[in-house]
């Protein structure tokens, strides 16, 4: 399937969103016809290239010499402007040029600091994207964001630069570790609950398969979880408002991970926070109980967690959330699922029944 | 004066450039209507900041408070993505946001890497510029490049980002050092050169009152080029075609540059790069040695170099204009001047003509 994401900003004004059981195969010949003559260098995450390196080889992905493939070493501690400086120092002296293009392959963050180098790469050169982990293929490479973290807190430093082409296969899923695949899930869960009810009950009734890594199955979380996406982007490429439909589960989800010091994982923190937004949104009398046990039951088959470690007391979630809020310049925006498929923002939310909620959602 | 250079990409569409003799005292004003409610962080050049700080404070600027004046050590060797996460981490510590903006005082170099800093700061912000030089004045300023270096070469990484307003008082100059003031008339003449007859006769006349910096010759000279900088990049934001006009005297000056490992400075360069292209001009028919000689007669009043050090060899030139083409993934476009205030762009040079002609510039 083919999803085409028109965004006004960048430099690529369509990104194409190639997925299928098929792509690996047919990269060779799209990546040669979307390159237009120029030069290309690969930015492999140094574990995908050992486990994929010589299929892709074998497949005849162009361009895949000596120099020409920098092994980019991909972790969340990593994801600085060195990294950066160094992809592009590797670039510059095996002669990449301003008629030169960057392919990330990779997971969330080769995506991010491949996307940004390309971004500022003798002030832009197109890069596109081959996401080799769930997350990736359902999230992060769609919308257009690059970035880096700071010490003082993640991605803080970025640019909106659209891959011209993302492809997604889902036999790389075949070999991502169970944990990564949840982190995925996490987000394709969260898809369905912002605006999609068909994928809400495929992952329903599929959860076996999905785990299985059926490629089919996969086929279908990936594609609909895109096209949710890029329909979200697409109204709002810049964030400023309709987008932020996409944060929800994020608000706590993200006040966990700074609490914990990125000890718990993103996936993992976007399902507690959905359960919390969803139990929010059940006090305010807008969601039915049966609804929110349903996204409990979904995220408990994936072994997410669904309840919040007795370790972080629930005011400071709430003051990490005011602070986060702050330094973006930014008011709250909480967003609330109404039922599966419909969610609502909310901005003004009373600090006791939030409070309450945090504190039963609390648990050993 | 006002000029508006509409340009199509970057996050602000029309970037205004105020010249005048009271710009100063009206900065505190329209610095303030500018942010519109936004937080401000100024970035000084910190020997500017030493020089004119009191200044600014007495005449009101806003936000000049602790924490949101970042001290700059402008330098060419400290123009690197370290500067660029040194300024961010001090913002991010003072609370600037995404509703921050920032304002750069200073020269080139600091503009630059400002600039750079605001496009990217949580994916970009608003920037202003108060260029403190002559160079930045005429030249840096216009036109919204923003960059770092590399160890392997200038200007390697950066975005397109314009200023959104740039305040260009001539009182600054007073503090200037005659070889900086140099370095800047090198591109003023460059301006007259290209394409503004009036603004040549002008410095041809008044070179005594531009040395002793008299603020009326320096907002003609100001205004002028930045008038016929502004109409070339609006005509072409990205360089892809007519903005290669304002290269004249660049392809020789960057290879000087890189051949002396930048002990020659920029303008200096640039000037015996522009006297190599009408030299070459005249050989090709189509400059009278009349107009070479004027050209030569004001670099030598301003104790430009017109002649290529004897320590260099023209071939080596050649080479190092070739590697920088092709690393740069450009044909070789030769701007030559046809007469003072027309140039025309040649692709086709004869490497022996040359070389003769670089031949018979080498000096003692």
């Amino acid at each position: 399937m083919k999803i085409d994401v028109s965004l006004p900003g960048g430099r690529a004004r369509v990104s194409r969103i190639v997925i299928g059981e098929d792509v690996m195969e047919r990269i060779a010949e799209e990546v040669g016809k979307a390159l237009r003559g120029r030069s290309v260098f690969w930015v492999w995450d140094e574990s995908v290239w050992s486990l994929w390196g010589k299929k892709a080889q074998s497949l005849g992905w162009p361009g895949l010499d000596e120099g020409h493939v920098i092994p980019f070493a991909a972790s969340e501690p990593g994801k600085r402007l060195t990294a950066v400086e160094f992809i592009a120092r590797r670039m510059i002296n095996a002669g990449a040029s301003r008629d030169s293009a960057i392919v990330a392959v990779g997971g969330g963050v080769t995506g991010d600091v491949a996307g940004f180098t390309a971004s500022i790469y003798m002030r832009g050169i197109p890069h596109f994207q081959i996401p080799t982990t769930l997350l990736a293929q359902v999230d992060s490479s769609v919308g257009g964001k690059t970035g880096v973290d700071l010490p003082e807190g993640k991605n803080l430093l970025g640019t909106f630069h659209q891959p011209v082409q993302v492809w997604s296969d889902p036999r790389f899923l075949s070999t991502l570790p169970d944990e990564e695949l949840r982190q995925g899930m996490a987000e394709v869960i969260k898809s369905a609950v912002i605006g999609d009810e068909v994928l809400w009950k495929f992952v329903e009734n599929h959860s076996e398969s999905i785990k299985k890594r059926d490629p089919e199955a996969l086929l279908r979380i990936i594609s609909a979880s895109c096209l949710l996406k890029s329909r979200v982007v697409q109204a709002d490429e810049k964030e400023s408002g309709y987008r932020r439909v996409l944060n929800l589960g994020h608000t706590v989800g993200h006040a966990l991970e700074k609490l914990t010091g990125y000890r718990l994982r993103h996936g993992d923190c976007v399902a507690t926070g959905m359960m919390a937004a969803a139990s929010l949104s059940m006090r305010l009398g807008m969601m039915q109980p049966g609804d929110v046990e349903k996204i409990r039951n979904v995220c408990e088959a994936w072994e997410m967690p669904v309840t919040i470690p007795r370790s972080i007391e629930p005011a400071d979630i709430i003051a990490a959330i005011q602070a986060d809020k702050k330094r973006i310049g930014d008011k709250l925006h909480f967003i609330l699922p109404v039922h599966i498929g419909k969610v609502m923002e909310y901005t003004e939310i009373d600090n006791d029944e939030f409070l309450d909620v945090l504190e039963m959602m609390r648990g050993e």
